[in-house]
């Protein structure tokens, strides 16, 4: 029997998730790839002691080099996540020959194009599919099935961990660091959840589906990021008021000719269907200029899932090989320079929590100063508080971000203003 | 520059939809193409005289000959519709030397593997990610993006007319004859809206999906079918008392190596994610063995959104043609002989209204005559009505179909029994 075989860099639950899905759909890839097996011959680890279910332990080594200097291997699979080592594997993968799948979005979003042009120049294939959205294949979405579109937008629940707390902040009244404990109890959340948390993880994946997307690389380092810290359980019950819910979104568009890309928690109709999507599921929703719209709704992490994504670019990688067919390389397809705007030349609608002095005029010296800086009004919530105060709540119109910083700074410093509680963007057109 | 030429058969919504976003996209499609420029040659149209916007009268012929005999064609996009002219100029023109692209469901769900093995042994591959869903590209992602999973089950709302019909009975209390001639108005639903409406357009692309998804032929011959003409806005309004809504579904599954095919109006929980799809959206539900479940939402029909699917085929036979890399081509993915049950094997949830004298002891009755089929209730509706009568809904546990008729049957035979409204599926579990 013909044999292709594979490397596994990296054994958690995503590496034994590959390992386990070989064996369970083993039957449909043989049919599919002719008789040829897909045989995992090495698996990199960093305890050869941990008990790993069902991984023969005679697989398992300490040392890359087993899997990058293994001449008689064909695939790299690389799981290791972070972009110290799992860098370096991957470069002298490449050099040695192999093709690479990785689940790596740190890398892919700040490395990226290095390593893809790498694999164009040694005519080998890079695959990430696993990188963004788990089961999701929103990259073979964007890349192939939709290519016939210009996206024009991309919004995305693309971090689980963050959107398992905000769906029980919603449905339980509970506050942000309450679902936190519970999201790391569960193994959700990271005992570090700041990348999570503050945003990073989704800022990763945002740059990677932007890139392509836009046919124009974004890194990290291009993405707007703030995260869900400072949503209080206030924020909730307004946010309740206005029949919407509050996801943290990964946004990506194009408008004249720029990009825009950013990730912050958005306040959202209920009628969105980015809404309805609980727990620590992801989805994303693409716009393009064919299709209209489309959302993908699935499950962002866990070790089948993820695996799913890694074993159909192994299955693709394979075909070809099988087929011969790998004959000139475009790993990359960021052709284009488009400007990336800055945060401020931005527009959004906004949602503005403030606690004022409850008097007469308030109201209109605070709606003054909205429009001297441009910011039109949407909506008014006013609720009284104890000790001769109120809350104030107004939704805007889609204004400019620097509109509204400069409007935000201006009723600062009213003297009817006691604190500005929260300011939230708002995404109301679909 | 290099040209790749394209005869066009048809040229209604869809046919122009796919002229003008060649136009619209021309530059992005060049760039993947290096250079090489995608022309409409010649269409096939059945009245010269029509106006088409944009369209070139100098391209428009009334013999199919005219492409199917052009040497300089290399491919061929089929959006006539129908099965007796587009299966012979599609068979021709494959044995002309053409690829083919097409977005006819009814013959592919009839002659879909004569015209795929056709293609094989001419080397010729016939792609058709249009014939179901429009815009959404699950062809694609239950073939190549899903190809790592066994796919277990297809739940799709992938008839736009009937979706339609069924919002607007729900959201405005209309009957079905009163939307259904709104839907016509606006071009939604055909004079003669059979096919939509008896859920024959579902039942072949759920016979498309079934046979991509399980590796085996399904045809519209194999599908059980119920149309929604017998729902009434009484069903309407105890759906909603059950926080359920009605769809008409196409369902595919695979059970104890046996599938289950069939389309059905179904009784559906809010909470399922194909629930909240309204209007013409389509949406198709997948639970496979690695990703879980996967749902995806998009535009079923219209011209842009089908060219989106159509050009997206194109540029993959376009970028294969340029590469060389059409070698070996296997278009029909249905190696597998899975047996195909009987309707009566089934099982489902079901929903049964029906009328009955109000006097004690009716609801045992009817309870014993479900109990004497092996039919356990989940829960009961009674309301009364005028004239001592009642209205009974009662929802069944998950109980095999025959096991359903013959309870219904002895059921109907009950004197105390004056009228069984309506029974419909129900779906309750995922």
């Amino acid at each position: 029997m013909k044999k292709m075989k594979i490397g596994l860099l990296g054994c958690g639950t995503v590496g034994q998730g590959v390992y386990k899905l070989l064996k369970l759909n083993e039957k449909k890839y043989l049919a599919l790839l002719d008789g040829t097996e897909l045989e995992i011959v090495k698996i990199l680890v960093n305890d050869l002691e941990k008990v790993r279910e069902d991984i023969p332990y005679n697989l398992l080594t300490l040392n890359p080099y087993d899997i990058i200097h293994n001449k008689d291997i064909d695939i790299v699979i690389e799981v290791i996540g972070g972009t110290t080592d799992a860098e370096e594997y991957i470069i002298e993968s490449i050099k040695n020959g192999k093709h690479i799948i990785t689940a790596n979005k740190d890398l892919m979003a700040t490395k990226g194009q290095n390593i893809l042009e790498l694999g164009n120049e040694y005519a080998k294939l890079v695959k990430y599919e696993a990188s963004v959205g788990g089961a999701i294949p929103i990259i073979s979405t964007i890349k192939d099935n939709l290519v016939s579109n210009q996206i024009t937008k991309v919004m995305g629940i693309i971090n689980g961990t963050t959107n398992f707390m905000l769906t029980k902040m919603f449905s339980e009244g509970r506050s942000l660091e309450n679902v936190l404990k519970e999201a790391q109890e569960l193994g959700y959340a990271e005992a570090d959840p700041t990348s999570d948390i503050e945003g990073l993880d989704a800022a990763r994946k945002i740059a990677i589906l932007a890139s392509i997307a836009f046919n124009r690389r974004v890194k990290l380092s291009d993405v707007y990021v703030e995260g869900i810290t400072k949503i209080s359980i206030d924020d909730v019950k307004y946010a309740k008021q206005f029949k919407s819910t509050i996801k943290l979104l990964g946004i990506a568009l194009i408008k004249d000719n720029a990009i825009e890309v950013r990730v912050y928690p958005t306040l959202l109709s209920l009628s969105h269907p980015l809404a309805k999507v609980d727990d620590v599921y992801n989805a994303v929703y693409l716009e393009g200029n064919a299709f209209g719209n489309l959302t993908l709704i699935g499950k962002g992490a866990g070790g089948l899932p993820t695996a799913s994504a890694i074993v159909a670019d192994l299955l693709t990688i394979a075909k070809k090989i099988n087929k011969g067919t790998i004959i000139e390389v475009e790993n990359c397809s960021c052709y284009l320079d488009l400007e990336i705007k800055k945060i401020e030349e931005t527009s959004s609608h906004y949602y503005f929590r403030m606690v004022v002095v409850d008097k007469t005029r308030v109201l209109s010296k605070i709606a003054d100063a909205f429009a001297d800086n441009n910011v039109s009004i949407d909506s008014v919530i006013q609720k009284k508080l104890p000790e001769g105060k109120a809350e104030l709540v107004i939704l805007t119109d889609r204004v400019l971000n620097k509109n509204m910083k400069s409007a935000k700074e201006q009723i600062e410093n009213l003297d009817v203003v006691l604190e500005i509680k929260s300011v939230l963007n708002s995404e109301k057109e679909y």
